[in-house]
Order: structure tokens, then C-alpha cells, then sequence
């Protein structure tokens, strides 16, 4: 077996050592000690998201995109309406589960290097009063954009609607506080921020949104409404959860607190993203987006127009010096992505623009500069 | 930490520290190393359901229940309609499923110790001509039942019509070959016979059938269709992987491969089974199911009359002994469950039966006849 790679990707990410070795015990999952631990990591994130006595926490088995359509199917009734927020690969992913589940949608789109204008969500939601939920993704990491979402909760609140957040891939590293921003449900999984493994979804909800939700899903295993009730009855899961995972969740949830929680986390990646972009720029690399829209959770970068750059050879070079960066996901120019998140720091941001820096010497490539 | 209780339940359960130890890695789900191992994985389920060259393997984020509907949802088709067969819990789920989709069904039912008529189908399928799916568990835990699916799959195959297998607790330990027995799917999962950890669903496919599915399903992340044609196209999944569970479950089919399969595995459970239900009949103990239509796989045992049995304090007991039981889920009968399935052998059996004597002993029960 070789030594883990370090994954400079948008998940799955590299995890802690001790994180892993949580999995190493099988628990049964109607058993005290199991039903404690899953009881903890309920109370822990809502803490996170500053929800405690107004919203609740109901964990789902699967991907982040399981919860995201599960948190759509229970909060926008069968009758509503949806104004879905797009500007990249997630968004778009919201407006196909609504036309699979056969919920009626309006989208706001902007370009994937542009972030969505909350004063055009206003005048949508002023001129189409059967709008009944907004749904945003928080930072699209298509192109690593974060999303402006205080403005969108204000002008989506200033207009008596109510706000759905897909949070994927910021939360628990970028502040989204429920006593700041209003929202009915916040989406985000196990296995970005919080650095735990992947297999498991959340919804943080406000309570009373999610109360009035009963019957809305299109689907059983996906029903947030269903997965709750039951699980505030006896404290168990409705259907078999994912012990491993949620005990390395669990443990992972002790280190994002150990480490300083959001800020501490948040300010990790920023250096790490510091480190890389100004490390990339020092290459010749151009960022697609300004530092002022950019999230530190995985940095676009854009093609180089050097013909002796091809993506497969510096891919592969990368993964055999164990870096695995990511595919580029955009539509608007051609590019390829490197993550900041995960349980890496400063020094294995250095290490990868030094295997960049061989594999480029390699490749003989020397003009970064991207085709115009 | 304590060490891992043995769990007599239908999962989760007892895994090889092994298959644990597989899990101590991260992968990066768009690395050649992960794009292999997924492959082994597919082609071996494929191997082991008899379905070389026939038929696909889809893997599917989520327990048993979201595989299981994501089979409903993508091979009937909107417009068709489900004959249900039902015995149990995960039958009656089965019809929940439908209501929330919206897709038509009828139901043949039978008492939960009672196994489905093959006879009773065909008319059923005789009498509608707009039945064109018909879907059945093939082992149902609630009671522990052995379905009769070979005679189940001879009449809706002579009635033309198509089958759809919930074998979640069976696969793996009791066979079910594809080149014997047709049925369009099966679902199952990682964490049952084949001892991995839970996270992970699959569905053994005909080809063909599946083929024909595009635009049935209810739900993007349930989209069995979807998920196959896109993991065929990259070898990739469409959404995170739970990429420990996957290991975890490579290693597990290994594992299941080294013991002599199908074969091997069933014995080992036939073995503990017998173990179990002699050693609790000695005790004065009496089993739902004669011993005809039990499978290995977990074991009903009504509640003792005696008035000094509590089932809350002889599962404490029991757990504080580290053998975690299964409440029963009867509404037949009052009783409880025990599971043979799981990395346990004779030992843990032998084990587990000491434990139930000493439990009984303190709690002073001497009758253990069931009421009448």
C-alpha cells in the first residue's frame, strides 16, 4: 500500500489520521453509545451554524447532491416555487433535480467568474409572487466563487420568501451564522470542511420551517421531514446510517473544535490559499477569479496556452509526486482546479507548487500565460 | 474505548478489523487507484450474482433503503404499475415507496410468518394485464423468512412480466444466480453478507432492462440509469463516493471471495444459525418460523411469558456482555431478534447463548413458553 496521496481537491479530501481510526469499531446503530455519539454530532453542528433552540440538525445517508436535493424536496412544496441562484455546475445540478422531481423553478444566472446580483433576485421575486423559496449555492466550487450570502438572505427576506443554502463545500470554514442570515435550510456534508469522511449529508433547519414540511418529498429516503420526526421519536435513524463515517464525523467534529472552530479552520485554509495562489502567480499562472471573489476553498486556475502544456501529463506527474489536483469544471475558459482544504497546511501548499515547478521543467513549459 | 460488542442484528454488524483497517486511507474518487478498485468491485458483484455478460452492477450513496427505491423508481416506469409482494416490514416499505413516487402498485400479501404464493401472483398477474413490474424480498428480516423466489420468478417470468428483488440481507450468503433465476434487478448492500461497512447500495442489473430506463426515475440522486450510464462513460462516480466504504468494501468481497463465496459464506451462517436456535430451543425458547422457511440470517423468538422477563433489562444485559440484540418488529407476535450474519462464527454464538442463560438467571425467568 502506498502513502495517501494529498488531495488537493473539493472532496474527497485528505482527513486526519485519527479521523480514520475512528472507523476502526463497528457500532450498532440502536445502541446507546451509538445513538450518544449521533446525538452529539446533531447538537454540534447546529451549535456551528448558531442555531441552538431555534433550528435542528437532521443528518442523511449519501453524498452532499443527496442532501441538497432532499433539503429541495422537503422545503419547496408540491404547489411552490422555486428561484434557483446559478452561477456554475451546482446551481445548474438544483434545476435539473427540480425538473426530475417536477418542481416549478425561475432561475437568476450569471457567468461562472460572476457572482449573482441581489438586486436582480429582488426584482424577480418583486415581479413573480408565486416564488415561494430561493436557493443559493454558497461557494461554487466550479470556479470557487463565494457567493454573496448575506445580501441574497436580505433581499430574499426584505421580500417575505424564504431561503434554501447549499453550503457544500464552506461550511464550517466560512461563517454562516443563523442569527445573522435567515434561512429555512442550510445543505452541507461530512466530508469537506469539517474534514471528516465522506457518506453523510446534514440539513441545518430552522425548526418551525421544517414542522410545516410534512408530505412535500418526492421520495422516501430523501424525506428531511421523515428523517426527522423519526429520529426526534426514538434518537434512531430510520433506515441503516453509516456508523463508520458518522463516528469519524464525529471525531472530526472534536478536531474542527480544537482547531478554533470556523475562524480556526477558515483561517488555515486562507493561508493555505494564500500560499498557493501566490505561489501559482509566481509561476506566471493567472487566477480566473480576483482575490476579491475568491473563496479560500479550491482556486481556479486558468489554462496555459503553452503548447507543451498538456493537462493528462501534468495530472499524472503530479499524482505520481502524491498531489491529485482537480479537472477544471468551467464552461467559460479552460482551466484546471487545486483545493486548499482538508487536513493540510502551509507546508503541503509548498510541496505541490514544487512538484508544479518539476513537472513544468519536465514538461519544458515556460510561457504561462493563458491563450487570450 | 471498549471493545467492539459482537452484533447479533441484521446490520450493522460485526466486520473483520481487517475490512476496518481498509478504510485508513484517503482516495481521491477521480485517481486511477480509486477508478480501479471501483471496477473490481462492480465486476466481482456481477460475478458473484451470476450475471457475467448479462448484467451491470450500479452502485448506488446511501443504506439499502435508498438502493431498494432508487430500483423502483428507475425500472418502473411512470406509467407502469408495481405488483408488490409482501410478508413483512420491507415489503410494506416497498408500498410506502410507491405512494411517494407515485407509482401505481397492488399488493399480494401474507402474514408475516407466512411465505408469499407463487400461486396467488400468477393470478394475480393473470387477473391485471396492466401489472408490468413485480417486486419481492428475498429474505425478510422482519421475521427471518426465506421468500421462495426461484418459484416466485418462474410465474412472473411465464406471465411476461419483469422482477424486481429486494435481497439486501441475503446476497452474498444464500444464492441467487442469474442464470437460473431471471429477474431484471436486485438490490442489496455493502454492509449485509458480504460484511462491509454500511454506506453503500448496489443494484445487479440486466442490462438490457436497465438500457430501457432513461427518464423513469423520481429523483436525480436515485437515478440508477443516470448514475450507470455516467459511471460507464468515466468510470467515475456522478457524485462523492464514500470512498472509505468502498475500500472497506473491496477488501470485504476479498474476504468473501477467500472464504468460498457464496458457498463458504452461507455455510459459516447455516452453522451459527443452527448453533443459535438449538442452544435457545434447549433453553426453553421457541422460534417464530419452523425451521423450513427460516433463513440463515436472523432469528425470530417469541417474548417469554414469565412475568420476570423484561425485554429492555435482557437487552441491557446482553449489551453490557457485548452481544447486541435485535428488538422484534413482529405484528404478529410479541418477540425479539437475533442475527447470525456478520464476521461471528460458532463461538460468538456459543458466546452469546452463556450470556442469554446468565441474563435469564438474574432476572430470575424460569418459563420461557410463549403466551398462547
Amino acid at each position: 500500500m502506498t502513502a495517501d496521496p494529498v488531495l488537493l481537491t473539493p472532496g474527497p479530501l485528505t482527513t486526519s489520521l485519527t479521523v480514520k481510526q475512528a472507523m476502526l469499531r463497528d457500532w450498532g446503530s440502536r445502541d446507546k453509545a451509538f445513538i450518544a455519539m449521533n446525538a452529539r454530532v446533531r447538537e454540534g453542528l447546529v451549535e456551528l451554524a448558531g442555531g441552538k433552540g431555534t433550528h435542528v440538525c437532521v443528518p442523511l445517508q449519501g453524498s452532499g447532491t443527496f442532501v441538497v436535493e432532499a433539503m429541495l424536496g422537503t422545503f419547496v412544496p408540491r404547489n411552490g416555487k422555486l428561484l434557483i441562484v446559478i452561477n456554475g455546475a451546482y446551481g445548474k445540478r438544483m434545476a435539473k433535480m427540480c425538473d426530475i422531481m417536477g418542481r416549478r423553478y425561475v432561475v437568476s444566472e450569471t457567468a461562472e467568474d460572476t457572482p449573482p446580483n441581489p438586486q436582480a433576485i429582488a426584482a424577480l421575486l418583486a415581479g413573480d409572487k408565486e416564488i415561494t423559496h430561493v436557493a443559493v449555492v454558497h461557494c461554487e466550487t466550479t470556479s470557487g466563487i463565494l457567493n454573496p450570502i448575506a445580501e441574497i438572505a436580505a433581499v430574499v427576506v426584505k421580500a417575505g420568501r424564504r431561503l434554501l443554502i447549499d453550503s457544500m463545500s464552506a461550511f464550517g470554514a466560512i461563517e454562516l451564522d443563523a442569527r445573522q442570515i435567515q434561512f429555512d435550510a442550510v445543505a452541507a456534508s461530512s466530508n469537506k470542511c469539517i474534514e471528516g469522511a465522506p457518506g453523510l449529508g446534514f440539513c441545518i433547519a430552522r425548526q418551525a420551517a421544517l414542522e410545516a414540511c410534512a408530505g412535500n418529498a418526492h421520495s422516501l429516503a430523501l424525506d428531511l421531514h421523515d428523517q426527522w420526526v423519526s429520529m426526534e421519536k426514538n434518537k434512531q435513524w430510520r433506515f441503516t446510517p453509516p456508523t463508520h463515517v458518522l463516528a469519524a464525523f464525529d471525531r472530526a467534529l472534536e478536531e474542527h473544535k480544537a482547531e478554533g472552530g470556523v475562524a480556526g479552520r477558515g483561517g488555515r485554509y486562507r493561508r493555505n490559499c494564500r500560499v498557493l495562489v501566490d505561489g501559482m502567480r509566481a509561476l506566471g499562472f493567472e487566477t480566473l477569479l480576483p482575490d476579491s471573489l475568491q473563496a479560500p476553498i479550491i482556486v481556479t486556475f486558468r489554462m496555459p496556452a503553452d503548447r507543451n502544456f498538456h493537462f493528462e501529463t501534468f495530472y499524472d506527474k503530479l499524482s505520481a509526486a502524491g498531489y491529485v489536483i482537480y479537472p477544471g469544471k468551467l464552461t467559460v475558459a479552460d482551466s484546471f482546479r487545486v483545493g486548499c482544504i482538508g487536513r493540510l497546511d502551509e507546508s503541503h501548499m509548498k510541496g505541490a507548487l514544487t512538484a508544479i515547478r518539476k513537472a513544468l521543467a519536465e514538461m519544458k513549459v515556460n510561457a504561462l500565460k493563458p491563450a487570450a
